[in-house]
């Protein structure tokens, strides 16, 4: 059946028209309606983005009188390799540098160690509950599988509540946790796959923690080596000299190339096109011409917000995939099992964050504030859980399979309604919290245009305003933290000025 | 063998990355070719590219010893559905509408009439021809479908060498007759397809020119409806307020939903595509922030760039496809067929374009310089020949019989040597017929800053500089063809400026 569809697909004129023109559509109304309702802030792209979703498989499942409600086939293919690259470089371009690596080492705890132990929980507690539920039959890789799985999360809805100049040391902490979360999981969901389960000792801890240091250091010196390669071939060759067409296309395909090319080599595509970003964003941007800064700017936010709504729309529309429910042990009445699953998750994460907010206490002194708003953000699961699950439990997006059919449509369960509960608590939760943060447009605005002034400032620096220094103050980080990191700064900002900068582009950093 | 490689291709990981990133480093690799190659002009992103495909095509052949030579298959919904689109959007959104406006009739005459008589001289030519070559086997329809094929002209060589605002109205003619020629002859194919060849009579004709007829106005309407009603959007609902990505992303989706649209009712895209984007440039383009002007310009040349390298790159590669040409009739030392083809090809645009001059010269006095130009332009092949081929005679790009490997590798070899010869060619050419014309760079450059003025002009308009004016009286344009197109002109500046601008956008004309 896979084979006919698949060939369908791309034979007939009209089997890849009406989908793409559907979904095109569809995107084109979320945009709209977001637009509308971004007054209240309540509702964002990705809520649109499912709830449309669920209207039209809803439509069309009754149009197709019960047969099928979705009308593209979910690809992981075309997640890993179209669509996950621009939502990820877009973060690392648009990604508050300093912030970022002044928060490094905390951002560093919450999303590498935080995922380790939530992967241990999930599968110790999956391998415990599951049989008491008579749902047998998964494997040993199924289970640690899983627990990568919901592992990944997703902080979209919250970012958006939130003001990167309001709180921005929250936002980077939410921002950067998000980013070396999603790339932790997939790393780790990638090093499981190749693992031999038939012999599970102590070494195999050793091997898994081994293999991801060498995953995460060579896709991170290779996205940072593509960016510097394009800085440098954009300053030294000067295209904006012909035409700033060109220099834009460059910057693009390098960007997709870096991606590409990590996972040629089986590395982590996400973290090395998460560094590519930062670097191009550091160095590259200050090669091109004015006109090709401020498109840049925009495509890659644009082709991120795009790829984001494509996806959510797709979660939604297959949150009703009739086949899988079929397939899947579950009932539409008496939905037994994905319950348990969601509530243990939520269990699961609660239980980390605790831990890690114990950790993270210790080092650094800090209010609970922030600990509930990460805590929080940390509940809601996203796009990169639906991709892995597909990649481990269908073939091309197509199963048969009972218990896997059941594990899709749980993990879609889950990931709807984390979104759609907690996306639309968001809000209310983070004005509760911080009173003074209210959703001002003005500020969100001021934002995006302050952006040019913060594309100059240096990758790590000491340089604060007074008001960000009095908050700082008042978060009360831990002096252990932030000594380190400020001597680090310091020679970077150096070595940056006299021998970065001159070849690869920029403005030297001010002092 | 179809079903194993798209399953291939679709399911294991590494079939997909492997092509993707060879294709997307070739591009990078081509775009810094250009650029360095820029200062002569001999050589442009098309050229590079066929070049670089031929080398990697042999690189790959002698790699795989002989088995294949691509990587990456040919499939003409990828070229209908992803790459064409970007491609004829961008012209419509860049093109000068006033001279293109001002010489639609001119440009009508040569694209529309020049096909039809193109078309009927080559299907013609080849029902005569090829049977004494003792090349049988192809039926009514082929034969059609073959004089469809040969007269589609690809003008971007051309163009390349010619500067917009040097030769405002002999750039606008080449460009004009580029696009009415492509588009006439997919919209021919497409009535060719659904034709009764079974009894072809003199109503076939009269059936093929109404097909036309409604095609090309359905089209022409679509995408007048599809670029006013985002117009609309954009300037009642003001996007910009909240986010200038969103707008950004509405114009891009809209552009290619337009042409999905079209495809999916069964008429032209590529109609409806261009004239989707004269009227977001006329109107929406308005709209919208000033950054977000500044990127969708940039974007959608990016994009047209991009997909136009990506097209000839694949040329280039699939000249040397092994399998094709072991199918074949032909073998490597004595290719008996496409030479013939191709002269006769070449003679009958040459027919064709006498003819049209002939009919042009009759309205409008015009000197022969232009005439030579439009002819030279007029005998490029380009992707649109190879896309229409693949749909004609593969299935998914694949054929295992003789004849049609035959036509697939002809056709190759015509758009690859017209591209090639009369590539390198052009620039003598036009140097020594417009000695002034000479290439500077300042000017190009020029041309790209003016865009931002160029934009406020109104679609139709009296209103030109003295040296156009001048150059027009010198070029000698019949009154005939001149008057009822001016007091037109008049009569829709007023329409615009009273009912048009205040509702979708844009400054009033200026008087």
């Amino acid at each position: 059946m896979a084979f006919d569809e698949l060939v369908q697909n791309l034979g007939g004129e009209h089997k890849q028209v009406v989908p793409v023109t559907v979904f095109i559509a569809f995107l084109c109304l979320c945009l709209v309606i977001s637009h509308l309702l971004e007054e209240n802030r309540w509702i964002n792209e990705s809520i649109t983005a499912i709830l449309f979703g669920c209207l039209s498989g809803t439509l069309i499942l009754l149009g197709s009188r019960g047969k099928s409600s979705h009308i593209l086939r979910f690809n992981e293919e075309l997640f890993f390799i179209y669509l996950l690259p621009p939502i990820i470089f877009n973060a690392g371009f648009q990604v508050k540098k300093k912030q970022f690596f002044q928060n490094f080492f905390t951002i560093m705890l919450f999303g590498v160690v935080g995922v380790f132990i939530s992967v241990f929980v999930v599968t110790a507690g999956s391998r415990w509950l599951f049989p008491k539920l008579r749902f047998d039959g998964l494997t040993a890789r199924d289970y640690l599988a899983i627990g990568t799985i919901f592992s990944s999360t997703d902080t979209v809805c919250t970012l958006q509540v939130l003001h990167q100049d309001e709180t921005p040391r929250l936002y980077s902490l939410v921002f950067g946790e998000g980013v070396v979360n999603d790339a932790t999981s997939v790393v780790l969901f990638n090093a499981v796959q190749k693992l031999d389960v038939s012999r599970l000792d102590r070494q195999t801890a050793f091997h898994i923690i081994g293999d991801f240091c060498y995953l995460f250091s060579t896709s991170t010196v290779l996205g940072i080596v593509t960016g510097l390669l394009t800085s440098y071939s954009l300053k030294a060759l000067y295209f904006g000299r012909h035409s700033s067409v060109r220099e834009i296309a460059l910057m693009v395909l390098m960007a997709y190339l870096s991606y590409m090319m990590a996972e040629l080599l089986e590395l982590s595509g996400i973290l090395t096109v998460f560094f590519c970003g930062i670097i191009m964003s550091h160095y590259a941007w200050h090669n091109v011409t004015e006109s090709s800064r401020v498109t840049t700017k925009h495509v890659f936010a644009m082709m991120s917000l795009v790829a984001e709504t494509f996806i959510f729309l797709y979660v939604g529309m297959d949150a009703l995939d009739i086949e899988k429910w079929k397939v899947s042990k579950l009932r539409y009445g008496h939905n037994v099992l994905s319950e348990p699953i969601r509530s243990h998750v939520i269990q699961t994460k609660i239980l980390y964050i605790t831990t890690q907010g114990l950790l993270y206490n210790m080092v650094s002194h800090n209010n609970s504030l922030v600990q509930v708003i990460i805590w929080w953000a940390g509940l809601m699961r996203g796009a990169v859980s639906i991709a892995l699950a597909f990649k481990q439990f269908t073939h091309s997006g197509v199963t048969k399979c009972e218990i896997n059919a059941t594990m899709i449509t749980n993990t879609n369960i889950v990931v709807l309604l984390t979104t759609l509960v907690f996306g639309f608590l968001t809000k209310p939760l983070i004005r509760y919290l911080l009173p003074h943060g209210g959703s001002t447009n003005q500020i969100y605005r001021e934002s995006t245009i302050t952006k040019d002034d913060q594309m100059n400032l240096p990758l790590l620096s000491m340089v604060e305003s007074a008001t960000t220094n009095l908050r700082r103050a008042k978060d009360g980080i831990s002096m252990l933290i932030e000594r380190p990191v400020h001597t680090i700064h310091s020679y970077w900002r150096k070595f940056d000025d006299t021998y970065m900068r001159p070849i690869f582009g920029g403005p030297p950093n001010s002092l």
